[in-house]
C-alpha cells in the first residue's frame, strides 16, 4: 500500500491509499463539521443537512441521485457525528469516475424548500424512533450529561421542537459557512490510479468556495460527579452509562488509553466481563474508549435486570478503584495487544475500512499511518503508559446515567 | 480461490476456500441444527446450547476458552438461527491450529449443572432484553404468526417459561442427538495450508460420535392471511411486518426471488423506497427474501407514526399487486443486478465472508459456489424468471403483524 496526498487550489485536501490487488475500490467525502459545531438554535441540523444532500442538485433530481448510486451497484451512505459529516461510497474500480461525479454533485445540494419540509418529517420520524431505543436514549443523555455545557453534548439528531423550528435559511447559511474546500477532506483507498483521481475530483471540487470553518471550545473537558435517573416504567432492562475523561484525539496517549478500555472493558474477556457478564449478573457491560478533538471520554455501559443495578454499579467502581490503583498485568496488556492487532489487521482488509480510517486519521491528525504504523504505535504501549494514563486520567469522579424502570439510585 | 473439500472416517466434511493472497483465516463449525429442530419442551435449547458451549470443557474451563481465544487475538463469534449453530473465529494465519483446536475442543462441551443454572439467567436476561426492541418483538411474533404450526415459526430464544423449566439433562439429550460429526461442516477460507488444516481437523474431531441427526417437516409452508395487532402504548411507533410464502434454500428460482425483493424493498432505491421513505410517510420500509430449508418467505417490514399504518399498508397492498400484474422493468433488473454483484464482490474482500458463504453453501446444499459462480446465477435471472417466481409465489395472502401504539387495524 502506498499514500498519496494532494491539495487543491482552494484548499481541499485530497488523501490516497493504493492497494492494487484490491477487488473494490472506496471514496469519502469527510467534512469536519457536526452537532458540537450547532448553536442551540441549528440542533439537528448537520444531521439534517447529511439528508438533505441526497435530495437533489441543480444537475440530479434525488431520484436521480440514488438511481445513479444503484445503476453502479454502489454501497453507498453518510453519517453524521459530534464532530464530522461523512459521505461515502464504495465500487468496483471501473466505477471510480462516476462515484466521484455523484458524491461531488450531491455536496452541492439545492436545498429546496419543499424537499426541506418533506424531510424534515423523516427526521422527525427518526427521532421517534431513536426514542423506543432504550440504549441509544441512555446513550444520548449519558452524553449530555457529561458533556453538560461543552459542545460536545450537542445531540447529533436534535429534538423535535429545535427540527420543528429549523428553517430553510438557517440551513442554508450552515452550509454556506461549514461545507467550504478547506473544511472538507476527500479519502480514497483500494483498486485506483492516484493521478486520475486527483484529475477527477479536481474537475469537480476544484471551484467550490473558499472559507475558514473553525471550531469553537477544543478544550478539555473536566470530570462532572453527578447522578441521574430517567424512569421508564414500562422497560423490562435498565440501561446504565458512566463517563469519564480521556485523552484527546491527538493526544500520544490515546493507545494506552485505548488498549485500558480493552483490557477493562472489552466484550470479551475483559475485567467487566469476568465480573457482571460471564456470571449472568448483567445482560451486556463494557467500556469503550471515545476520542475526539480536544478531549476524549471512557463510556462504561450495562444493561440488567433493574433489582441487579445497584449491585453492578458497585462492582463496577470497586473494579475501576482497584485498575486506578494496581493498574493491569504484563498479561493483560499483552492479549489486549494481540486484539488490537488482529483488529487492525483484519480492518485493514477491505478499501472501506481503509477509506474511513485514511479520511478520519487526515481529519483529526493532518496525518496519514499506514497500518503498520498503527501496529507499531500500538505494540509500543507499555505498563508505564497505562499508568501514565489513569494519572493523567482517574475514574474517581463519574457521571452515572440510568434509564429503565427504576425509581431511584441510591 | 481454490476449493477442496474432505469428508473425515465419521462423516464430519471439512471444505476450504483458499486465497493465498488473504491477510488473515476464518474457520467456522457448522452444526446442523437450531429452533426447528426443537419439540415445545425444549423451545430455546439451541441458543442457550450455544450459550454452554463456551462454559469449558474438560480441558479448558470457561476463563481459559474466553483467554486462549484473546491470546490468539481471535474474532470469535456464534449465533443461532432457525436452522443452524455456528461458531466461528477470524484469526492471522499462523494461528489456524490454536483456532481449531479452541473450536473443536468447545464442541464437546461438558455442560455443568452449575453452569447451566448460572447461564439461565443470561439467557432469560437476553429474553428481557429482546423484549425491549419493538423490533425483534415484532420480527419474532410475525414469524410465529406466519409459521403457524410449522416448526420454523419456533422462537430461537425461546420463552422465559420454557427456558426456566429447561434441564441439563434435556440439553444433555439435544446435544447427543444432534452435534454428531455427520451433522456438522467445518468451513475454512482465506490464507491456509489445506493439508495441514485437514490433519488438524481430523485429529481433533475424527473420533466424534456417528449419528444422523434428521430435520422433520421440511416442506414448504402454505399463505395464511392473518391479521394480528400487539398493542404497546408506550412505544412512540408502529412496527408492522408482511410476510408471504418464497422459494426454498434448494431451489434454482431463489435468486430470481432475491433480485424481486430487491427490486421491491432494497434499502435504498426500491419501489417501497420511494412509495415510502423518500416522502417521510414512513421510517424504513424494506422487503427481504429468507431461504430456508424446504420453503422461503418474504418479509415485508416497516416503522413509521402511528397513524400512517393504515394508509402506508394500503400503499404497500397497493405496490405489490402492481408488481403482481405487472411485473418489473428491464431496467429494475439491470440496477438490482449490478448491486448484486458489487455486494458479492465487496462480500468476498474478507475470508470471514467467505467461510460464511462457504459454510453456509454446503450445509444447505452439499454444493460448493465460488464468487464467478454466484455472480452468473444472479446475472442470469431473467424477467421472465421473476414473472415464473411472482405466478408460484403470488403475493395475494399476507400474514400481518402490527406492534405498537395503534388499538386495532381495519
Amino acid at each position: 500500500m502506498s499514500f498519496q496526498k494532494h491539495v487543491l487550489s482552494n484548499g481541499l485536501t485530497i488523501v490516497g491509499e493504493l492497494s492494487p490487488s484490491a477487488k473494490s475500490v472506496a471514496v469519502g467525502f469527510f467534512v469536519k463539521t457536526g452537532a458540537r459545531d450547532e448553536t442551540p438554535d441549528e440542533s439537528g441540523v448537520s444531521h439534517f443537512l447529511e439528508h438533505m444532500v441526497f435530495k437533489g442538485t441543480p444537475h440530479r433530481t434525488a431520484l436521480e441521485v440514488n438511481f445513479d448510486f444503484d445503476r453502479i451497484g454502489a454501497s453507498y451512505n453518510a453519517f453524521t457525528s459530534e464532530e464530522n459529516t461523512v459521505f461515502y461510497a464504495a465500487i468496483l474500480p471501473e466505477y471510480l469516475p462516476q462515484a466521484v461525479d455523484i458524491l461531488a454533485d450531491i455536496l452541492r445540494p439545492s436545498l429546496r424548500g419543499d424537499d426541506f419540509n418533506m424531510e424534515k418529517n423523516v427526521i422527525i420520524e427518526e427521532i421517534g424512533m431513536y426514542d423506543d431505543q432504550p440504549m441509544w436514549c441512555a446513550y444520548d443523555n449519558a452524553k449530555k450529561a457529561f458533556f453538560a455545557d461543552h459542545p460536545l453534548g450537542n445531540s447529533i439528531l436534535g429534538t423535535k421542537e429545535s427540527v420543528t423550528a429549523l428553517t430553510r435559511e438557517q440551513m442554508q447559511g450552515y452550509y454556506d459557512r461549514r461545507y467550504v474546500a478547506p473544511n472538507i477532506t476527500v479519502a480514497v483507498a483500494g483498486n485506483f490510479v492516484w493521478d486520475d483521481a486527483v484529475k477527477l475530483i479536481d474537475k469537480q471540487c476544484g471551484h467550490w468556495p473558499v472559507g475558514t470553518a473553525p471550531r469553537a471550545k477544543v478544550t478539555p473537558v473536566a470530570p462532572r460527579k453527578y447522578q441521574q435517573v430517567m424512569t421508564k416504567e414500562k422497560l423490562k432492562q435498565e440501561q446504565v452509562f458512566l463517563l469519564a475523561p480521556a485523552p484527546a484525539a491527538d493526544s500520544p496517549e490515546r493507545y494506552a488509553a485505548d488498549a485500558l478500555a480493552m483490557i477493562i472493558g472489552d466484550d470479551s474477556g475483559s475485567r467487566l466481563y469476568w465480573a457482571l457478564v460471564d456470571p449472568g449478573l448483567a445482560e451486556s457491560a463494557d467500556m469503550s474508549f471515545h476520542d475526539y478533538e480536544g478531549t476524549g471520554s471512557y463510556f462504561t455501559s450495562f444493561s440488567c435486570e433493574p433489582d441487579n443495578t445497584q449491585e453492578i454499579l458497585a462492582l463496577i467502581k470497586e473494579i475501576l478503584r482497584e485498575v486506578q490503583s494496581e493498574g493491569v498485568s504484563d498479561e493483560e496488556l499483552a492479549v489486549a495487544k494481540s486484539k488490537i492487532l488482529s483488529r487492525v489487521v483484519r480492518g485493514s482488509e477491505r478499501p472501506m475500512g481503509r477509506m474511513q480510517a485514511v479520511g478520519m486519521g487526515w481529519t483529526y491528525l493532518k496525518t496519514y499511518r499506514s497500518v503498520d504504523e498503527e501496529l507499531a504505535n500500538f505494540d509500543a504501549v507499555s505498563l508505564k503508559n497505562i499508568r501514565d494514563v489513569l494519572d493523567r486520567y482517574p475514574f474517581d469522579e463519574l457521571t452515572v446515567l440510568a434509564l429503565g424502570p427504576l425509581a431511584k439510585l441510591e
